[in-house]
């Protein structure tokens, strides 16, 4: 059996990290008077997107958003070798008909909420392997298309319950290349999907926690590194729920990552906003990353992050079906390159 | 930039190829009567596989194939490094279900009937790269589960058109492995998104004929082959009407398959089991690989062949807003390893 670029169980140190050249971000008003608000590239006037449903709004958000981060790369599609993308929908409409529009190669993911960092950790492995030039990845979500296909359309005016979240309505793309200087990513930890029996929809941070720590303690394990060794160790969508859980079973692992750990989901809205636990969705840790952190990486203020992508891997049939909601977590490390010291 | 394993624009040719160590095929009663029905390893006697619900008996038949595909390879489920799989229920429930109860570190696909071959060229591109051992790539789909989701309940008797396909009920699963002798993966060309502007959800053959032209013309382009040099070149699920618009559209493009080539979709059903155009789904591409075609080429009577899954990237949604269907196809090719000429 050859020697692979594994570390441990579930762990990649990619041995050429893969450059960030280009990223973008697009959001819903909501999440444009949000705290992180001025951050992103594109505030939608109109969650409507100029288009007549959700749908159509949610494809054209995902469009814009490849298509600002390829041009921000200086590229044009013709040099994107393969996108790896999806979305919330069933079936995946986003991403398919915006891969139909940009006609790029394309291999369509589902990750539920964690489809941004699979992507991220997919396209890394197959730049870091020589397949290709440049990937883009990219995830979105839209809050009244996930209400409808997942709760009940919002027309209704249905009462949420305080540990629901609020689906972001937002498109994230990011442009990964062979070559360069600049932000890269360094290791992959693929996740398991882990269920330990919630089956409250309206409490998907509880469900995706134990998903989130078990990535994050396999992570510590596979490298031999602490929390201490990044600046930030940042959740998905887990929210304030999720994210005391996620918390408390890491620390019974015994990794302490209090003093330097968040979530997406928290990030992205003000309690004032009254989004209950917080943000939720593909679009959620999507935007936080491109719109907030690699910006903020740029700009110095954290040298290394370990995000860690949170899907609900749940549908409306299984919760009918009476089953539990499982969860997963795909984390990437994004750090500065050339790296000071490898 | 640096030089990549990129043949012209879609296709990769890997330099440590994959080997095909286990394969698995579970299929329904019907599936069972028809012309490959003593190739599958196991035949459902009920669809409902024991459960009381249709997509419990999808998960189950799902669950038992990739058991059955990792027993044949010789391994267990911990030797397994990631597992690749989806399916074609909202959500992806089967492949999430499944992976939390194998344990395997996974990444969830979507590319509809094309995800086995989706599975197969990025596992492949995984393993060709150093970044696992072992890689299990799984698909299923189920009649009954595929007819409520998308169409009907069956239990309505509503008449299908006779364009219409036929779901298999099926789960197909191939472990790829980075040592060993046998049939080995060469070749993965990822497909464009491509629609030609079908809108009919009764003819999915003739919405994805485009991309499976599409795909077979750049592979062909790309490598530099014609198809004289395959034994075989085989879609997933195009069917009698889809097969023979390829059969078109490749011959517009220069190149004749009209003597080597045939669908998934026809050599499933015999027409006197009144599936009209023929078989589809995740499945049908999924267990005709796994329980003919990769059976037969240990047989020797395929050497080398071009497979082509293909999907139908529609959603219930997409059709009712007024979209017509985008297609894909992802290809690969199989052959005995070590090869003869290299």
């Amino acid at each position: 059996m050859a020697a692979t670029k594994k570390l441990g169980k579930q762990t990649l140190a990619l041995t050429n990290p893969p450059i960030i050249v280009g990223t973008s971000s697009v959001v819903g008003p909501k999440e444009g008077q949000g705290p992180l608000g001025k951050n992103f590239d594109l505030v939608l006037s109109d969650s409507l997107n100029g288009e007549k449903t959700w749908e159509k709004a949610e494809r054209k958000m995902l469009r814009i958003c490849c298509q600002k981060a390829i041009e921000e790369a200086g590229l044009t599609q013709e040099n994107i070798d393969f996108m790896m993308a999806g979305d919330l929908l069933n079936q995946l409409i986003s991403a398919n008909f915006t891969a139909r529009d940009l006609g790029i190669p394309f291999i369509g993911l589902y990750g539920a909420c964690s489809t941004m960092f699979e992507g991220l950790a997919l396209g890394s492995m197959i730049i870091d392997g020589g397949y290709a030039n440049h990937i883009l990845a990219a995830a979105a979500s839209h809050y009244d298309t996930a209400e409808r296909q997942y709760r009940f359309p919002t027309e209704m005016g249905i009462q949420r319950p305080l540990t629901a979240q609020w689906t972001v309505t937002g498109a994230g793309g990011v442009v990964l290349a062979d070559s360069g200087r600049g932000l890269a990513v360094t290791h992959v930890t693929i996740g398991k999907v882990i269920d330990l029996g919630i089956n409250d929809p309206n409490d998907m941070g509880s469900a995706m926690a134990p998903a989130a720590a078990d990535t994050m303690i396999r992570h510590f394990i596979d490298t031999g590194r602490k929390p201490s060794d990044y600046d930030l160790i940042i959740t998905g969508d887990l929210a304030s729920v999720g994210r005391a859980l996620t918390e408390q079973l890491v620390k019974q692992a015994g990794y302490d990552i209090s003093k330097n750990y968040t979530d997406c989901g928290i990030l992205i809205f003000d309690p004032s906003q009254d989004t209950h636990a917080g943000g939720s969705g593909c679009g959620c840790s999507a935007v936080v990353l491109t719109g907030y952190l690699l910006k903020e990486m740029k700009a110095g203020k954290f040298k290394r992050i370990l995000g860690i992508g949170t899907g609900a891997l749940l549908s409306t049939t299984s919760s009918l079906q009476g089953e539990t909601i499982p969860g997963i977590g795909h984390a990437v490390v994004i750090e500065a390159y050339p790296l000071n010291t490898q």
